[in-house]
């Protein structure tokens, strides 16, 4: 028998979607799954951002730069220099989704071996990715009880070997809605630039904050060649589908190299960079609504948390997501008791067991990821299937 | 000063791609360049696969499965079943172009360390996807005085060491225009199957054959475990910006880690699986003038580069490429001196020095690889600006 690869099989799945067999069997059955488990946002896509990818005319769906189309980079700058931190377009390299922005700025910011020090929880693909580069992740415990703020610099700093090469950072912070503060952030930068090593944030929530105020990595000062950006118009635009991100950063080193990787995968997808450049174009008129429904949801969500027996939560200052403690032993084997066993009203959910958001799984045992990607109506209805489905799952297992 | 990680200062720069900064100042200087360096096509996309892109309506761009849509993999899998071999769609995983399906290959069917064998000169970029899954190249020389035909069977089996986890071809090849025949497909099956390794057969230039006929290796007989076929729209349907590819094997297990590797970076581009939906539909109608216009220009080619004194060629009997010898020292300076220094009425001529097709440089240092992407009148042209620019550039360097 040919073989599989070792590497292959230790990859994990993603706690995202593994369930899906779970809930697919469900829906085989007629019963209605509500899903908090993905960040796929149910608010519309711009517009005059789909009218552009059907207005866009070519006879030939050519290669493109790898860096990206010129007049995308420059609409990334100009969006960023309004909203975000002066940058100019040569800054920003596009790529095929966030997901490439991590691959890329990992081989090139880090050897094999090398280490990356990241909060967790943390986004679950980083595993994945840090696997495929060869690094080991170095996990620095974010705790429930402090709503996952970031921890104290000085844990950051007693982590650093000579193998560590990089800080990562989710702001605002998928999974646990959190948000780091412009003295976290400032603290991070003055830690970094002492050890020089990279300081890397994922900003693809960016807009999303309801409480506080953002503070980009790209607003420090000093630290042109040590900050790495990774963002996307997935969540921003409602845009998942069309696989465009970027990197952005002033160290041009940095960006020579990615490009190398960048020519290697030829050039990001033509259309989506069609509909991203209108997409940044049009930001100022469509986040605003944008906001104010995920902010609504956020407020619906801590209300009716708060309000369910033994579990723990806080209010999530930004973002769509909300890392909760259930009374429950073993989250994962709840959550695949709700979609093979549970149904209220005909209906199930499914939620996002948190122990793949951890390098040390037992951590997030009794923990679940939700993401607010329902409207008000249908998280009401939510929220109550939870709420039954935790009083009949204790009656189960007592 | 923070540093930039080794491997990114080791990969290679693409060769086909590595002199624009040449053309980019020619062209600033007003001169016109002639591109037979890349295999962009200049032949049209389908206009009905353009017009499914205006027409597909969605209101969110949302993440699509992991494996691709169901309504493209099945497209593909009805084309494979007319024109290639008998599969299921189950056995298509659609990947963001075939650079991806390559890396996901790489990825699941080998560990780091192991041993790819492929025929020298090959597709640049293995070289770079190689180095990102950190497996050796053990490359075998194709020979041009044997017009790049496979190498004898005894001798890739004397590089077969106990960590050859596959060999790679690329059929119809592309750096050569050459054609593996069924024969040798054959007989590499046999030595794959005997050694328990992956047949690894890129096939993305797979219609355009002129003189023989095309073999799948999806058609080989008892080697559905070994046997990993590569796809691409981009040459097939002049699609190379959608991204859309595809790897293809009945490996369930090859093809459930390939999954987790898909899940990481989400799902492949939403337009341009729309694009290729259309494309897979509509190959009959499409693919004779596109195959024609290709025959013609090959054919013209060889009329004239068997005509050019010096100049080292054969009749390519398949896809748009052909590896030819020139009679200078250094082709990469020769190519560089084309583009900053000579001028044939006005134009220039770029190609892609032939070193970088090889593990072992010095072997094409002679060579340069053209691609036959323009129309039959710049071609002619091109090839007045080549046969005047070798005269020239003797007189110079004698």
């Amino acid at each position: 028998m040919v073989k599989i690869s070792k590497r292959s099989e230790e990859l994990p799945q993603s706690p995202i979607r593994k369930l899906y067999p779970y809930a697919e069997a469900a829906k085989a059955k007629g019963v209605e799954v509500l899903h908090l488990n993905i960040g796929q946002p149910d608010v519309l896509t711009p517009k005059n951002a789909l009218q552009a990818v059907k207005d866009y005319d070519v006879d030939i769906v050519k290669y493109g730069a790898s860096s990206g189309k010129i007049q995308l980079r420059k609409a990334i700058a100009n969006h960023y220099i309004k909203h975000v931190a002066k940058i100019n377009y040569e800054d920003v390299f596009v790529t095929t989704g966030a997901s490439e922005a991590i691959q890329f700025v990992l081989f090139t910011a880090m050897d094999a071996g090398d280490e990356i020090i990241i909060p967790q929880p943390f986004y679950a693909n980083y595993i994945g990715y840090a696997q495929m580069a060869d690094i080991a992740i170095v996990p620095i415990n974010s705790d429930i009880d402090r709503a996952f703020k970031l921890p104290e610099i000085n844990q950051f700093e007693e982590l650093i070997t000579d193998k560590t090469k990089a800080i990562l950072l989710c702001n605002p912070n998928n999974p646990t809605g959190q948000l780091y503060t412009e003295s976290d952030l400032q603290a991070l930068a003055m830690l970094s630039k002492k050890n020089d090593i990279y300081l890397i944030v994922d900003e693809v929530y960016r807009p999303f904050v309801y409480t506080d105020k953002f503070y980009s990595a790209l607003s420090l000062n000093d630290m042109d060649d040590h900050v790495v950006v990774i963002d996307s118009i997935s969540k921003v635009f409602s845009a998942c589908g069309a696989r465009v991100g970027c990197v952005v950063t002033r160290n041009r080193k940095l960006l020579d190299s990615i490009e190398k990787y960048g020519q290697l995968r030829l050039s990001p997808p033509d259309f989506g960079q069609e509909l991203a450049i209108t997409c940044y174009n049009i930001y100022d008129e469509y986040i605003g609504a944008a906001k104010l429904q995920y902010e609504a949801r956020r407020d619906l969500a801590y209300s009716r948390l708060s309000n369910i027996e033994g579990v723990k939560t806080y209010l999530p200052p930004a973002a769509f997501y909300n890392m909760i403690e259930l009374p429950v032993e073993d989250a994962e084997h709840f959550c695949k008791w709700l979609l093979s066993s549970f149904r209220h009203q005909g209906r199930t959910l499914m939620l996002a067991p948190a122990n793949g958001f951890y390098r040390d799984q037992l951590l997030g045992k009794s923990q679940v990821r939700l993401a607010f990607v329902l409207n008000v109506e249908k998280l009401n209805l939510a929220f109550d299937i939870l709420e039954a489905g935790l009083i009949a799952y204790r009656g189960r297992i007592a």
